[in-house]
């Protein structure tokens, strides 16, 4: 029996009666032989709160006291989970990020986590306690200032801790069973995945699944640190993230892994369009446009140039990006129309993105047509289409997403009544 | 102009509006040229809405994870007062009681400052910055815990502060003007003292006035820090507590400081009496029954042992003590009652305590005769009596103490509209 990270988050702690659940949970870990460590967010509504007296003092709150402010809400979460595992007759210590060697850059708001040395906690749990650590925190390198670490980082912290510990599992406590084939409030006949690869679970991140953010993800591949995303108010298994699958997941539930090529369905509707029109269609144009965006600090999704007319000689450019930056875009193109040389700019945030992912789709070509069919048939119209390994995403307008996602699940057979799942080409993975 | 501490407690920045109000304040010292590190206490209610959460989660929080947890008050008010700073335009930094180097033992819940090493405070001063940093907690020497000074503690950490940065003076910002020649909820006519020296508000502390805690003074005292006690609602100069009047205070304010040598009246009724009834008058008695009360780490204030009855041979100890520790002494006593050799306890939790306070007390017997003159024309009755250099208390019912503190505060010239305090002896202090 090794080590085990588990992480519970602000729902799961969101009052007394939550926190003495999650310290029930936890005990039987450790019960079970394990030792434990422990990362744990904000009470329910904590930060919200937080947030909402910072701008009755600042119009526009930021930076390191922002993130002094924040910080206080792991600190009292991870105190009081730590006297209700007390109350139980286990010994428990609880630390804060900058306690649990969490070193960050100094970016505050949206730190990155630069190194791990958690020689606190390995003594903590060598002496026999269950060690609480603070998510979404950490201490700058350079000025030893508090940092958070952004949105999802709490579950950051805990594949941080979980690698540097060099833990059996990170085990993500939510209020869901774990990752479905799409969203189940959309998709009535959505399954739970019991196993999915790192590089799926990547891509469904990037598409618009919420149950674990990329970031985190993508620090869980690096140091192959297996995930498994479970609800703290159940008993279940739930969705194991990892490089291969695990004999025991497999062996206990009798999962076809191997078989299922397609993971599931994503969508996502935070995103709006921006069409330049009228571009010449000459080198170094698009280079200057997403060099004004890129210096204006605004990450894009999907980028989509159209055949030039060649009447005209002219182009139009069309990409993605996050709703909430795009007055920024626009602003920054405009001021740079000279300088880029376009005819108009078009903003649209009506719309929707669904992706389909799975492994060796680009070498099935069937998948890409049936999707495409699938589309057609719920009469959903596509405005942009964009591809990678074992991704396909398309734009459309979004109103239609919610049909669109029914349509693909249905089609590829992942609904939970379908008899078994659409493989293609036969790879046996 | 040199570098000045302030301290706000939490009813002065128990919301948005009074941090606002605080933040102004501070800018102003710095803008009259001063260098500014401020020591805040928790918004209002905010740490006994933590203890009730704490409470929630297990029936007897207490420890490191109690300390953990109520330090997040500090925590979310010392943020909200930085950015509210920033917002006026000037810069301003917060620290924990950690990164501003108060170094403590390891006693959670009730630490004792043994250190304080503020070198990031005094680079953040010289640098041009507000300095904030969270009253009441400290890191441990040891183990590197956070630790909590226990009540009062924040005005401790302010004067440790402004000891280790030699600060011209250590303003307390609190909710009244001042310290009173007695409780002015008690007697109506109670002055404003402008002056008091750091022995009589050592004695005032310890017979019950709340507006300064002993150890606080204790502090000051030794490294000779001048105390500016004030209210933080208004422009008001408040009470200066330090070893000689200052100049500049008697000299602006024409007080006369030197003739009053009565500082004031203080009483509690937080107390109960304990009397060892029966016990054989050979010496180590009163070792065995203190050695008793001392083991069980209860702390006392007043003793007085009876005159032997000389027929029988038996006399009876009476010591007051906190009535939170009655419960905890009877039963330590009653446990060793064959050791110590005793008949019966008696417990009384109705009494109350008044003292009188003053230099040079005990070289003018006049004092002494005119309290108990005071205390029997107002028909009060005495119980106990302990004397001190410059203070003389006793205890008499609880019902009694409001009567007794206005008969003796009027006796004693001290009533706003005496003509003169009463001057005992001449000896021109």
């Amino acid at each position: 029996m090794g080590l085990v990270v588990q992480k519970y988050g602000g729902s799961s702690v969101a009052d007394a009666e939550g926190i003495k659940r999650v310290a029930k949970r936890i005990v039987e870990a450790k019960k079970n032989g394990h030792q434990v460590v422990v990362v744990v967010s904000a009470m329910g509504d904590t930060t919200d709160e937080l947030i909402d007296l910072a701008e009755q003092v600042s119009p526009m709150p930021a930076g390191r006291e922002f993130d002094m402010l924040l910080t206080a809400g792991e600190r009292i979460s991870m105190a009081l989970l730590a006297m209700a595992i007390k109350n139980l007759g286990h010994e428990a210590q609880s630390f804060t990020g900058s306690q649990a060697g969490v070193i960050t850059d100094s970016v505050h708001n949206k730190a990155r986590i630069i190194d791990v040395t958690p020689g606190r906690i390995r003594d903590s749990v060598d002496e026999g306690n269950i060690a609480i650590v603070a998510g979404f925190q950490g201490v700058s390198q350079d000025k030893k200032d508090i940092t958070t670490l952004g949105r999802g980082g709490s579950d950051t912290t805990a594949v941080a801790l979980a690698a540097a510990l060099d833990a059996e599992v990170c085990e993500i406590y939510t209020d869901v069973d774990g990752v479905f084939t799409a969203d189940p409030r959309v998709v009535k006949k959505a399954k739970k995945i019991d196993w999915i690869s790192f590089e799926d679970m990547l891509e469904l991140a990037a598409s618009g699944s919420k149950v674990l953010l990329h970031r985190c993800v993508e620090y869980a591949r690096r140091y192959n640190i297996p995930i498994h995303v479970r609800s703290s108010f159940s008993g279940l298994q739930g969705t194991w993230v990892s490089s291969e699958p695990l004999a025991q997941n497999t062996q206990q539930q009798g999962v076809k892994v191997e078989q299922a090529i397609i993971s599931g369905v994503a969508h996502d509707t935070s995103e709006a369009k921006v069409t330049v029109v009228g571009v010449p269609d000459k080198p170094g144009e698009a280079a200057a446009i997403f060099r004004t965006i890129s210096n204006a600090e605004i990450n894009i999704d999907m980028i989509v140039q159209n055949v030039s007319a060649a009447s005209t000689g002219l182009t139009d450019i069309s990409f993605t990006l996050p709703k909430a930056e795009g007055r920024k875009a626009i602003d920054a193109l405009e001021k740079n129309k000279e300088g880029i040389g376009f005819d108009s700019l078009r903003y649209d945030d009506q719309i929707g993105k669904i992706s389909l992912v799975g492994a060796g789709m680009k070498t099935n070509p069937g998948v890409t047509a049936d999707f495409f069919t699938a589309l057609s048939d719920a009469g959903v119209n596509i405005e942009l289409i964009s591809t990678s390994e074992i991704r396909i995403s398309v734009v459309t307008r979004a109103d239609d997403v919610n049909e669109a996602v029914r349509a693909v699940h249905s089609a590829f057979g992942l609904d939970s009544d379908s008899d078994e799942a659409v493989v293609y080409g036969g790879t046996g993975r």
